[in-house]
C-alpha cells in the first residue's frame, strides 16, 4: 500500500479508480487554497457528495485506523486537507468546528504570508505570528495535521517547536538536493527527524529538478539522501500530482484573487506553464514505481513500507482526532 | 476647526453634537476591526443610516474639499475608516469597490500580523509582504489613505517606500518621547517628514504616559517635541477618543476572534481595563483646550492652524479619490 501526503485537482471517478491501479491506498486530498470558511464549507460539500457517489472506489478517513482499514481493503482513503489555513477565516473557534467536519490535515500558509505565519515565497519569513501560536495549539488539541510545506523555513521550525505533536511538510524535498524555495532547509530536515515528523518528498517538476525526474533510480536515490538527513523514520511520499487541471486552475493557485498580475507558484517566467511530470511517472496509475525503485537502490523491505506508508500512518496516530 | 485623525466606539447623534461643541469638524471614525468584507459592508450600512438620521450634525466626506465645507459649516464631515484591512478579504479588487462606497483611511494591519504585513505587537515585523503591496499600490490608485498606526515599524518604512503618495499614521506617538509598542520609531517620524505623511498624536493614556496626560501644556509639549523630530508639516492630532466603548468593546478588540486567552492590547496585565483620558480631556467637547495649548507652548497661529487641520486637509487632499 502506498499513501500519498497530497495530491490536488477535480477528482472524479477516474482518479480514484487510477489511484486504485497505482495501489494508493490513502491520499491526503487539497481541498482548497484560497477560500475562506463558507467556500471551504461548499468544498467540504463536494467531497461528501463525490466520496458517496464512488463509496465502492473511495471512503472518506478520520483517523489512522481508518486509513488503514480502507486502504487495505482496496478502497482510497482520502484525507481531507488545505493547503492553506484561510478556512479557519481568523476564528479559532473554528479549527474544531472544521475538524469535527472531517478535516485532518492545514497547511499553515499556502504562497502567501497571512496571519498564522511566513510563507516560502515572502522576501521575509516572520516566524510563527500571534494567530499561528494560537491556531497551532488548536490543531493540535482538535487533532489536525499542522502541515508547513509551502511555508517558509523560519515558520516550519517556528511551528515544529510550537505544536505538541509531530508536523508534517506534506510535499516538498531537501534544498540541499535541489535548491528551490518551496524546500526545505536541512535544519526543517533535522527538526522533523528529532520530533517525529515527516516529509513527503514529491515528484512535482518544479521543486524537483530535471535530474530527480529523469529515472526512477534517480528519484528514490533523491529519497536515499533524504533519508541521510532526515532519518528513516521521517521521510515518506508527497507527490503533489494533480487531476484534471487545466490553465485556469494554475491561475487560481497562483495568483488567486491577490493580484491582478502574474505570478508564477514555482515555476518561473521561463517555465509559466503546467510541467510535464517526471519521465518514468506519467500516470497515477504507475505509482507502484515508487516502491519498486526504492528497493533497487537498496531500501530493506521494511524501510520500503516506512517510508510508503508507515510513517504517514505512525503520524497520522499521532496527531489525528 | 480640528480635524481628528481618528476616533472610534458606538457613534450617536450625542457623540456628534459633542463633537460640534469642541468644534470639531472633521473625524476620521472607525468602522472596523477584525471584520471581513461582508460585516463590513453591515458596517458601512450602519454608518450611512446613522449619518443620515443626523443629516442636521453629520455628513459624510467623500473629499478634502468636503470635509473642509462640511467643518467651515459647523457640522462634522465623517470620513469612514478602518483600523483594520480584513474589510478586502483577500481580494485586490475589493479594494476600489469600498473605495467606491465612501471609504478613505485603511489600515493595513491591526493588532495582529496579516496578508499584508508585519503588527507591531508581533515578536517579527516581516515588513510589506507581497500583498501588501498589491494593496498599497491599489489603494494609491482607489483614492484611500494608508495608515499605519498598529503597523509595525519595519512594514511602516516599506508602506512608506512601496506607496507613491504620502501615508497617516493616524493615531499614535513617538517612541523617542514616550516607549510603547504601538508608538513610532524616529526613522518613522522622519520618513514621514521626507514623504509628506503625517501622524497623528494621540491622546490614549495607555501609549502617551501618565506625564503627558497629567497637563495640557505636557501633551502640547509632546507636540512640540514630536514636530522637533517630523517637522511642523506632518504632525496633526488623532486622539483615539472612543465614544460609548463597554468593556465587551474592548474584548472585541483585544481578542477578536483570534484567541480564546487574554490579550491586553496597549495595556497589560497591571492596566487591563479602560484607563481613564487625560487629566485635561475628559470629555470631547473640550476639545479646544488643544489648540490654546498649543499657543501656550509657543505655536504661531499659522503653525496652530497645521497642527489642528490644516496638515490632514493637505494629505487628505493629495490622497483621496
Amino acid at each position: 500500500m502506498i499513501i500519498d501526503g497530497l495530491q490536488c485537482g477535480h477528482f472524479d471517478r477516474a482518479a480514484f479508480q487510477a489511484l486504485q491501479a497505482g495501489k494508493v491506498g490513502g491520499v491526503v486530498v487539497t481541498c482548497g487554497f484560497w477560500e475562506g470558511a463558507v467556500e471551504s464549507l461548499d468544498s467540504l460539500g463536494r467531497w461528501r457528495d463525490l466520496v458517496r457517489e464512488n463509496a465502492d472506489v473511495a471512503e472518506i478517513a478520520l483517523t489512522a485506523a481508518d486509513v488503514k482499514r480502507i486502504g487495505e481493503s482496496g478502497k482510497v482513503a482520502v484525507i481531507l486537507g488545505y493547503q492553506n489555513s484561510n478556512l479557519f477565516d481568523g476564528r479559532i473557534r473554528f479549527v474544531e468546528f472544521f475538524a469535527e467536519l472531517g478535516v485532518r490535515v492545514v497547511q499553515l500558509t499556502y504562497n502567501n504570508q497571512n496571519e498564522l505565519g511566513g510563507s516560502c515565497y515572502e522576501a521575509e519569513d516572520s516566524g510563527l505570528a500571534r494567530f499561528g501560536k494560537e491556531v497551532v495549539r488548536e490543531m493540535n488539541k482538535a487533532g489536525i495535521l499542522v502541515d508547513c510545506s509551502h511555508v517558509g523555513d523560519r515558520t516550519t521550525l517556528d511551528a515544529i517547536e510550537a505544536s505538541s505533536k509531530p508536523i508534517a511538510v506534506t510535499h516538498a524535498n531537501a534544498t540541499a538536493l535541489f535548491e528551490h524555495k518551496r524546500n526545505k532547509s536541512t535544519d526543517v530536515l533535522k527538526a522533523l527527524r528529532e520530533t517525529g515528523g515527516v516529509i513527503g518528498c514529491a515528484t512535482y517538476r518544479n521543486i524537483t529538478g530535471d535530474f530527480y525526474c529523469k529515472t526512477i533510480e534517480n528519484w528514490c536515490t533523491m529519497v536515499a539522501k533524504t533519508v541521510e538527513i532526515a532519518g528513516i523514520d521521517s521521510v515518506a511520499i508527497g507527490t503533489d500530482r494533480s487531476h484534471n487541471f487545466t490553465p485556469p486552475d494554475y491561475a487560481w493557485m497562483r495568483q488567486g484573487r491577490w493580484t491582478r498580475g502574474v505570478d508564477y507558484g514555482a515555476g518561473s517566467a521561463a517555465k509559466p506553464g503546467k510541467q510535464p511530470p517526471p519521465d518514468w511517472f506519467h500516470n497515477v496509475e504507475d505509482m507502484q514505481i515508487i516502491p519498486n525503485g526504492l528497493r533497487s537502490v537498496g531500501f530493506s523491505e521494511e524501510e520500503v513500507a516506512k517510508i510508503t506508508h508507515g510513517n504517514w500512518l505512525r503520524l497520522y496516530g499521532a496527531t489525528f482526532a
